[in-house]
């Protein structure tokens, strides 16, 4: 066992104590009654890097929540890596559902249960102790180390890019690292080399002034609802295929390479389908469900609403009629682009009767990095001291924005090594982290820094 | 002018003072708070039967609020009719759009303002006026006449097929006179011939048992929305023509003559568009607007919802989605035929990855009446004496359930004869009742009995 891991190994009490007070911290981003705490854990995050030794350490103003920022340059003529995290976390509804509550951390089965545990407080964590690791042992670290750590992931980062875009300078370097995606599963590593990029509009179909009688008027005008209904199975097929013109125009095949590293992952459709409580998973003709998910694009309406929803029935021809959808989008589609196709074809299967408008949502584009980039192979060499297995290379369905956000202002190759369990419940009641994945995560981390310098 | 006229000029004042007093109380079946008010309304209407001479008058219990009888059975050898009305009232809300308080009339530019003035407080006082001046003038009635008046029309008539069906021998007769329709327009009467039918129900789609994320399973799980929207999209083609197999298979076509009668109407079809605010009309090629609302069934969709209706954006696969579907249905369509054959549809065109479960709604079957009926006809020729033009015999393309009940039942015919225009906001706020109809209304209804002693 290496000296790191010795420190590691006899510091855990310690910092397993020390992340539960983090975690007690309830920085709860889109709720302003907690604006205080929110502030209080940009504080305690500045504490730990002080304590590590980090400088320049400020709480920096983004018209929002702030970011926390701290550096250790001192490895002259070496190469410089930015660590993004974050410090802010989910609501807790509903909290009747929480076995223990979501900001006292609570250890049982070799998993601490709070609020943050794994989004992102934990992760970010663990960056911190891996470095005090390495500075209390070797007493410097083996390259530059810069941290941007933000309080508004939860609430879509809307201060992010206006402050990478104003202290580009200062975030500059040759690589950027995240822990904020899940492994494949229990004991097997991933990095994520891929996500889905986001567009949406709402869709507002109007048809006459007023609620009308659907005795009295109906058959004689157009009812909002069938033209929506129209309008919406018009943009795809029964197979799962987007109909919109041109949505698969710009989709960048799979290489063969990794079709086959996902299909070595021999995804389990049986437990997904029975986790799930589907009758059957569904999805476009000639794909896998990996590929479905993570690199073909998708187009799903998130909700529908239109005239009578209360219990029985009331015979009424709405006025309007409304849905709200979303594309998950792959390299190298547009997200505006897309977005442009949409309108397009609404304008063009607009049913007679009715006047269609429409209003874009936030948009992210797709991320992709080829997985041969020296600071991901480094990464994957270091996951398989920790972990003793080589990582896979897996996409993620979901979309990051900050990482492309990131990617283009800063050109720098973003590695996303992630310690969580899919089964973690981000998001959810009884957010968890697997213990042995702290542990190994923390080896793996501070066995990169090492890896990375040599492979930048 | 007529003995009978006469004296309805002469006690006009009285007579509108009276309706006032009716209307003034608030007998809205549909809200328990107004039971004391509906038992009132009950009362009020058996007191004005007595008053006018009907006898065997009774409050009868029906389970819900009551019916009010009353008869007169003096004309020995006459025909008998019975005469359908109902007391009680829709709901106010929203009680801001009321220019003057509801529940106290209020008469300006010849119209009287109150809830209930139209429908149908102020069409049944009619009857009971049009019997008094008879009485008042003649000293008896030409033919024998049953009052069967209710109090939970607003509500479907839940309790009425059951009070119908068990009290045969009370209510039996050789006509049903009912006055509850509108006229075609302002100075044009109609005899309404036709009402269509209804049946209905809701659809629930599920798909996995939680809300799921869009990014992370978008595209591997069927969506239930898109499953409602495919399902709901299957029925109806792009012009308004219904798919559901079989669906047109019973529908009577209407003889040359109906039709050319409906054609001499002249709809105005730009008014309506422009009283709609709708871009254009719409419905199923080959049928002007009065075929598709008055002989031609409807499936419209009454309310759809699902997932995500908030503000902005949520990624959300959701779970569930709904909606509620009724259909107009018109000579010889069962309500119970179509029924199945929508849920064999549903069945057929059930997308894969979900489950769908429908749950019928009350049923209605569609009536039609031949215009010659010797009924029909005397009430023609009484609204010519009163309004010196020759009403038409229309349809509507709303539903009456009880319309169909009486004529099943009790095995008579039913003259649908109306005097409220269509613009008078049944159902609505401002809801009136012109008093030039009331006048000549009155003429009609007095003269009718008459003709209807000879004719039948």
């Amino acid at each position: 066992m290496s000296e790191i891991q010795q420190y590691l190994t006899e510091h855990r009490d310690q910092h397993l104590k020390e992340l539960s007070d983090y975690l007690a911290i309830p920085s709860v981003s889109a709720l302003s009654e907690h604006r205080d705490d929110v502030a209080q854990a940009a504080e305690w995050t500045a504490e730990s890097l002080k304590n590590i030794g980090m400088e320049h350490v400020q709480i920096m103003d983004t018209g929002g929540h702030p970011v926390v920022y701290g550096d250790w340059l001192k490895a002259e003529g070496k190469p410089t890596v930015l660590i993004y995290g974050h410090y802010d976390v989910q609501p807790v509804d509903p909290l009747e559902l929480w076995e223990t509550p979501p900001f006292e951390a609570n250890i049982r089965d070799n998993k601490i249960y709070a609020r943050g545990a794994s989004d992102d407080k934990g992760q970010t964590f663990m960056h911190i102790k891996a470095l005090e690791a390495i500075m209390n042992t070797k007493g410097e670290l083996p390259l530059n180390i810069k941290f941007c750590i933000e309080g508004e992931e939860e609430i879509g980062s809307p201060n992010l890019d206006a402050f990478v875009e104003k202290h580009k300078d200062l975030l500059s370097a040759d690589a950027l690292v995240i822990s904020d995606t899940p492994m494949y599963e229990k004991g097997k590593p991933a990095i994520c080399i891929g996500l889905r990029g986001l567009c949406g509009l709402q869709i507002d179909v109007k048809g006459p002034k007023g609620d009308l009688h659907s005795g009295l008027y109906g058959g004689a005008v157009q009812n909002p609802i069938h033209a929506l209904v129209s309008l919406l199975d018009s943009m795809r097929d029964a197979e799962g295929r987007i109909l919109v013109k041109g949505f698969y125009d710009k989709v960048a095949d799979m290489s063969p390479e990794e079709k086959a590293s996902y299909d070595a992952l021999e995804h389990n459709e049986a437990q997904m389908k029975d986790a799930l409580g589907v009758p059957s998973l569904y999805g476009e003709k000639g794909y896998t469900t990996l590929e479905r998910t993570w690199v073909r694009p998708t187009l799903e309406i998130n909700g529908i609403y239109g005239g009578f929803q209360g219990e029985g029935i009331k015979t009424v021809l709405p006025s309007e009629a409304h849905a709200k959808i979303t594309c998950r989008l792959v390299p190298h589609q547009d997200p505006q682009d897309i977005a442009d196709l949409i309108q397009a074809h609404i304008k063009e299967h607009t049913p007679p009767g009715v006047t269609v408008e429409t209003s874009l949502f936030d948009q992210g584009k797709p991320y992709l990095t080829p997985p041969d980039h020296p600071a991901i192979q480094a990464a994957a060499k270091a996951y398989e001291k920790a972990y003793g297995a080589r990582p896979s290379f897996t996409r993620m369905g979901g979309s990051i924005p900050v990482v492309e956000t990131f990617s283009q202002l800063l050109q720098l190759p973003v590695v996303l090594m992630g310690f969580g369990l899919p089964e973690e419940n981000f998001h959810a009641p009884n957010e968890h982290f697997h213990l042995e994945n702290f542990d190994k995560g923390l080896v793996a981390l501070s066995e990169y820094w090492f890896d990375l310098e040599g492979a930048l």
